[in-house]
């Protein structure tokens, strides 16, 4: 039984939302992922992470928004890296809006935005904002709609076990350990141990110029340095991932 | 080798773009496609497409654009079936254009797009010409953009052996004959030949009224009948399709 | 007694729409139309067959959306023929709901879109769509608002009359059997017939290229060769249209 | 030889914008204009001056914007009147802007904007102003643009001649002795004189209170009584009008 | 006792509009005034007079809107002035909708828009036209709205006082006699009437000419002589003007 | 000598920026800031701050933008404080966007933003963004914008000393000890320390939940404790700031 919403037809898709699912989608980005990764890394995780919470909850994953927010030069290397692959912020906004409006309009009552990309948070503000105005031209009112950066659900005992020498923040952590170790844990494949960088990590003054360089950036394009990465330190995150996730839709939703 | 973008590092991208390949960019839609196929038909078949013509072709395929135009009532059966999931015109044609202005700021100067939806082809056309604006603003005026529905590749001697009744031209295809077909060549788990509808072709006055009903849609959704479909038949038209666009990619592209 | 509503005064219309009087805003183009016909042959003909629907309806004519969607190559040659005069398809998406809105807004709860360009279609769908909101957010919500290309209303009869050979579909009819012979009936002033073109129809590919070139189009801009016209023609075809736009329109709204 | 951009065929247009012909956009609107005129007042006389005035210049007129911007309590009413027809402030804008833009493509050199609806006034100059932008994009940087309202040509004698007793601005001369005797003078057919209204002019405080009301403005519509209005008054004003625009475009454009 | 919201905590805003009170929103500018006046005359003349008003009605004064729309050739010498810094049209009216609709949110009822840059009324009334419709979409439709330019308050005796060879009309008074008393009476310190210009009034024709140019605007941007200005004219003015918007507030609000 | 541009008239502008000065525009917000701060914190701190580095810099301070991005329940308590006033994300992208074209439009080729508001950053880079894509458009490319939180200057030495227990990051420093420190160091007129909360910090699930409620906000609207604010604390804390900025901008444009 699927939890893929582009993967049911219309009647199975229906049933679901009349019986109250959860309708959850993911949030992602085309961005350099510096030299090991690929550029779709936030394109996979936010997705893989829901699919996994889906299973347990017998919630729907509608497809990611695949292209996100531009990437700025302090949170994943900037727009300089060929291959980062962004929307505008209004474009952005409007097409999460469009995709939630529509989901209401389908009769969902319970919705999910799995962020995936720093630089998306404050554009789904907006877009979940204009959804909900639409629910209202709709006449429906009792839509609500929850978001979270997956990432957040790691737990204290995590992040303390992977950086004993402290967490700098997800902002730094692009293409560091805990992608990684994430892509390490559900796509092996599509990772280059081979190719990891040897470098420093970033190192940014307080301010950001434009048009913007690359300067500060660590050539490869990773924030701080993966080196330590490994499948299972993937696993662990993933785990607290899922795990709360779903504890937190059923706590919301009741679900 | 990946033909996938998604699953390049940049390095890789970097160097094939900077050695001329060809970037296809599929744009399909979430929409139902009667009781036997999935809502993901529009956003499977001309990614698939493309990726076989990109392997021929040492191209590149983006990832799609996955949410598309509204549906129709005489197109795709209109907006009335839950699941289908759409965007605002307005919106989809930014969403083309910011992808392909970042694919011109990349230094890709080839570019494909591969509809498969029929009511988005008015709306890659502005898309397009919005990223063509872009380009001239970032000093790039030797980038050309081909594009083309994939049907349209369709020989004529495929269309009299499949259609021996005529054909009833593609807008009427929807979840039909061919859809069907090249999802059994495909991906036949996503379909439930169990589950085909049995009626009779939609039957459309004219002119289209609003607020949309269903009237004149088959209840399935399919708008004619899909019982014919057969593996074999979507293996020649995926050949069709392929080898047509291989020819003419190579003719424009010289690739 | 006038059927346009650009001449009456303000009560008069307002007499007329408080009786249930249907609305109809004809859609045009200003598009090079070869070398015989004039720029305005769309901004004319779907004002002029629904001028005389109006007539036997007692409905009232609004004044014309007079400049239309960009004209495509293999639609009607394209932006390149000097003369060519288009909106952006977001600004004709808001002509269309902003003129309608304020139809709705003065009670008219019968309102038709007559469109008269290829081009437009797609975008009299969103246009519809959004002044439709619009009516929500006025609180109105028994307004019905009908559209069509006014050609859809040749008969099977005519056209198998005036295309033995097979008729090529209305893309490729600009400026050529129908439109001429339209414009012989309705405006023989401002058609030429000493300069029809002496030329094939447009040999298309299956594709289109940006930035568009006239590459395929005959020189004239005629897609087929318009030299078999006559005013009767013209006659029978826009008999043909007011006849079943008439019947139409009082199947559907009672009129 | 026509004057009119919709009656030429497209080679004739390219021609007169090679040999260097000035093309005048007349801008319109449809509003009420009391009992005795009808709605497309506005639409009328500003394409009408336009035309006389091209005749004299061997100038192109383009076909009107007929819808315009929304009427204001204090200037024409507001928009409380059934048939007065607006486009938002948006729409205008992007109207004005994609046709100057498509002259500019043609390569017209000298474009007038002749305004004939109060209200539209400022929405001209942002459309003027993107499309020069638009030039810019285009490689354009020798196109001028003259924009007047055509009554400002009206003389000092004719004012002191027809209002005796003081002349209370354009902004009050809505449906009034100005426009009233240009419709007899230009159109006739569509003045109703048995309808002329019997009112004082309207009374408005210094300010305008939303939702709009019609409070201060006569019944009928018509800011100022209209009622000496005559035809020789038209002519006058009209040969004013056209003199003086013929002059100013011939100083700014030399043509 | 402050009258200006962004000096009070939001306690004490609350209870103020839970007490009916005015909420008055003035919109300005930073446009040049000649050689002797600030870029933001019009940025503090409406705030000072609003907040004059609102001690005597126990009205909340908002920050003001201090960039505005466009300086006009005609109005305050156009964008060619260094220092003169706007808002595109549809920017500002924006700014307006979300300020009002803020208000709206908040539970305020009466509402009142005080513009003092000419160039801004026709894009107030859309803003707040967007703002009624956000009201209507929260639920709210007994919220009214009121506009006025400051000036208009100004008594026809003060006029004859201050003019007596003839008012040239608000348009032409920039950085002229009016706005430098006023300035002279509210802020002296940014007054350096040594800087006084020695220029004719502006000469202007019948028509604008894009690209925009100085020509016809005295070199210092006054578009009259406000060599006569003085103090006790500015306290005259602001006499009028905060006696008449207090009654007129009074008068429809019944505050 | 007046580092205000509002103050300055325009030849004194113009002959700074063409003597190189640096353009410093304030982004703020109206929001609630708990019972004992103003809702103009926001609007008055980057301005402050500005304004003294501007003096020892010889810089310009352009009047601030006054109405920020939309406040998040988890940074600033959310939109449902009455008193709190924002725009929408396009229309502040749109704001800074038009008033720094401005500015290049005038000549400066050194321009810095300073935000005080955190909602507001990510709208920062499409703003300015968007303003040098205008940049291009007027043919300037040696112009570069410099951005930061105001904040963000704070040093180490400082912020050790504040919280001696941890900084919790600037999000839930909303109203709390640096924002009353700073206030009680620039404006104490406008705290009042006898309304200071006594509260807990405010207590956040790791997700949003919309329509926002205000559950897990402190009562007040202040996220920290303000409690231990002094105005040593607010001049210490500024003068970290107004250090590290001068420094910064000095480093980065020679000035």
């Amino acid at each position: 039984m699927t939890v893929r919403m582009a993967d049911m037809a219309w009647p199975e898709y229906e049933k679901r939302i009349k019986a109250g699912a959860v309708v959850i989608l993911p949030v992602g980005s085309i961005e350099q992922h510096s030299y090991h990764l690929p550029l779709g890394v936030d394109r996979y995780l936010p997705a893989l992470v829901a699919e996994r919470a889906a299973e347990e909850l017998g919630a729907i994953v509608a497809e990611p928004v695949l292209y996100g927010a531009r990437s700025q030069m302090r949170m994943g290397g900037g727009q300089t890296y060929p291959g980062t692959t962004s929307l505008s912020p209004v474009t952005l906004m409007h097409v999460i809006r469009d995709v939630l409006t529509a989901f209401i309009a389908h009769g969902a009552k319970k919705i999910v935005v799995c962020n995936g990309h720093y630089e998306n948070m404050m554009f789904t503000f907006e877009g979940i904002d204009m959804a909900l105005k639409d629910a209202k031209m709709l006449g429906v009112d009792d839509v609500r709609v929850m978001r979270f950066e997956y990432w957040d659900y790691m737990t204290r005992e995590t992040i303390d076990a992977l950086f004993p020498d402290g967490y700098p923040g997800m902002e730094l952590e692009h293409a560091a350990l805990i992608e990684t170790s994430l892509m390490l844990h559900f796509r092996p494949d599509l990772v280059d141990m081979s190719k990891l960088p040897n470098e420093s990590a970033g190192d940014f003054p307080a301010y950001d110029i434009f048009p913007a360089t690359r300067e500060g950036v660590p050539p490869s394009g990773a924030l701080s340095p993966p080196n330590r990465a490994r499948a299972e330190y993937g696993a662990r995150i993933a785990g607290d991932c899922v795990k709360g996730i779903v504890a937190d839709i059923r706590k919301v939703f009741g679900a």
